[in-house]
C-alpha cells in the first residue's frame, strides 16, 4: 500500500505510476478470481468494523474519490461499499455548485457534508474539483489555486483533529482505458444513457488534467490525509487496494465494544 | 400483504393484529431458513431495482419505520438494506429536535430530508414521533394532534404527487417480546451499551403508546401513503414482509433502462 501513497512535500510524476499495475497478483483470470475472494472477505470485515464505528460514535471516516471520467468512482462505491449498513454510511456526490453555494467559499457546502461521528462518509468527487476543473479551464489564477491548497489542508486538519480519519483515492486509469470505457458506453445500447458528450471535450484536456492532479496531490497529501494513487485499469485490483486500505484504517482505530452506560446496577435491574 | 395494510378512514384495533404472526410460514427453524432464502433473493432483486431507480432519476421511494423501543428498526435496516448501493440509499435517524429545529414547524426538518429523485430514503423514526411522544406525554392538545394528522397527510400528498412512493411500516412486537429483548441487553455484557434506562419508563406507558399508534395510523393511512402493521416478534418474518413490499413498490414503478441522450449520432461517434 505504501508504494501508492503520495509523499507529502515532494514532487509527483504520475507517469511513474502504472495504471495497469496489479501488485503481487498476475494479470490472469485466475488471479482476478483469487483477488475477488480476498476482496469479499475484506468487505465482510468492513461491515463488522463499520458496526463498531457506529456503536462507538466517537470517530468518523472520510473517503474521498477522485479520478478522470469513467475511472470508476461509482463502480468503486457499488463494489466496495454495498454490504455496509447504509445507516452508518453516507455517500455525497458533488455536482456543479448551485447559485447559493457559489455565493459562499468553496468549502462551505463541503463542510456541511463532513461525516458525523460514527459514520463513514464517501465523497464522490469533492472539494478537490475546485482546484481541478477551475485550474484546467483557467477559471482561477495560480495564486488562488495555491491559496486553496492551503485552505484544503487546514480544513482537513480540522476534521482530522476532531476525530475523522481521511483517506483520499485517485483512481488512476490510462487514456487508452478511458477510450475503451467510453466506447463501451457508445456501442452498448444498454449503457448509452451513461454517455455524456461533454466527457469527450474534457478528454481532449487529458494532459492538463494529469498536471492539475499532480500539483494538487503533491500539495495536499499529508500524513493525516494522504492521497493514494490507485491503479484502476483493472477494476478487481482497484477494489482490492481500496477495500484493503479502508479496512486497515478502521482496524487502526482499535474500536472496542462500547462500555455499558454508567450508574446502572445491571444485576439488580428487573423489567416489569 | 393486503391484510397488514391499515384501511384508510376506518377504526384500528391493534389487538386484532398478532405480533407473532408468520403468515403462511410455520413457526419452525426449517421454515425460518426457507423464508431467509426468499428474503435473500428479494434483497438481490432490490439491489437491481435500486440501480434502475438511480439511473432513471425521476422517482423516489420513502420508507418510514416506526415502532416501540427494541421493535427492530435498526435491525430491519441492517438486514434488508445492507446490499443496496449506499450511493442511492440514505438513512435518516431522527433524534430529539435541536433548538433550531424547535423554532420551526415540526415538518421543517423532515422535508429537508425527503429523498431526492433517484433515491431510496429511509426514515428511522420520523415526523410521526411528533404525534406519538408528544401525544402520550400530553405535550400537545388533542386538537393539535388532529391538526398534525392533517398536516402530515398534506405533506405526504405533496411528496407523492411529486413522484415519491411512500411506504410506512409499524414494527409490531408484543410487550413480552420487548421484555425479552430488553433482558437480552441487560444480561449480555456485549449488548449493555445499547441499554437506555429511559426505555423502562416508556415501557410503563405501553398501552398509551398503542392507543397513540392506533389513532395515528387510522388517521394517516392513505392509498398513496399506506401504513403496514408488520408482525415483528420474529425477525425473519419481519424482514421477509418488508423486503417483499419494498420490492413490489419498485417493480410497480416499471422502471426501464433510461434512454440514450438525444441528438447524438452514436454510430458516427469516434473517440480520439
Amino acid at each position: 500500500m505504501k508504494k501508492y501513497q503520495v509523499i507529502p512535500e515532494s514532487k509527483l510524476n504520475l507517469s511513474h505510476f502504472d495504471p495497469d499495475d496489479t501488485g503481487n497478483h498476475k494479470k490472469t483470470d485466475k488471479s482476478k478470481e483469487k483477488a475477488n475472494v480476498i476482496t469479499e472477505k475484506l468487505i465482510g470485515r468492513l461491515g463488522e468494523l463499520q458496526e463498531r464505528l457506529y456503536a462507538n460514535g466517537n470517530r468518523a471516516l472520510l473517503i474521498v474519490l477522485q479520478g478522470m471520467d469513467t475511472s470508476g468512482k461509482d463502480g468503486t462505491i457499488k463494489s466496495v461499499m454495498s454490504g455496509v449498513n447504509p445507516q452508518g454510511c453516507k455517500v455525497i456526490s458533488f455536482k456543479a455548485p448551485s447559485a447559493e453555494e457559489l455565493n459562499h467559499d468553496f468549502l462551505w457546502r463541503v463542510h456541511q457534508k463532513a461525516p458525523a461521528k460514527g459514520q463513514i462518509g464517501i465523497f464522490n468527487r469533492s472539494h478537490y474539483e475546485d482546484v481541478l476543473i477551475t485550474h484546467v479551464h483557467g477559471l482561477i489564477s495560480d495564486s488562488v489555486v495555491k491559496q486553496r491548497f492551503n485552505q484544503i489542508k487546514e480544513f482537513e486538519e480540522l476534521l482530522s483533529e476532531s476525530g475523522t480519519v481521511i483517506l483520499k483515492f485517485f483512481l488512476h486509469i490510462s487514456k487508452d482505458e478511458q477510450k475503451k470505457r467510453l466506447e463501451e458506453r457508445i456501442n452498448n445500447p444498454e449503457k448509452r444513457w451513461k454517455f455524456n458528450e461533454a466527457d469527450l471535450e474534457e478528454r481532449k484536456l487529458w494532459k492538463n488534467y494529469l498536471g492539475a492532479f499532480e500539483a494538487m496531490m503533491a500539495a495536499t497529501s499529508t500524513d493525516q490525509a494522504p492521497w493514494y494513487i490507485v491503479p484502476a485499469n483493472r477494476k478487481w485490483y482497484r477494489n482490492l487496494v481500496i477495500a484493503d486500505r479502508v479496512v486497515k484504517a478502521l482496524e487502526d482505530m482499535k474500536l472496542k465494544t462500547p462500555s455499558a452506560p454508567a450508574g446502572i446496577n445491571f444485576d439488580k435491574l428487573k423489567i416489569e
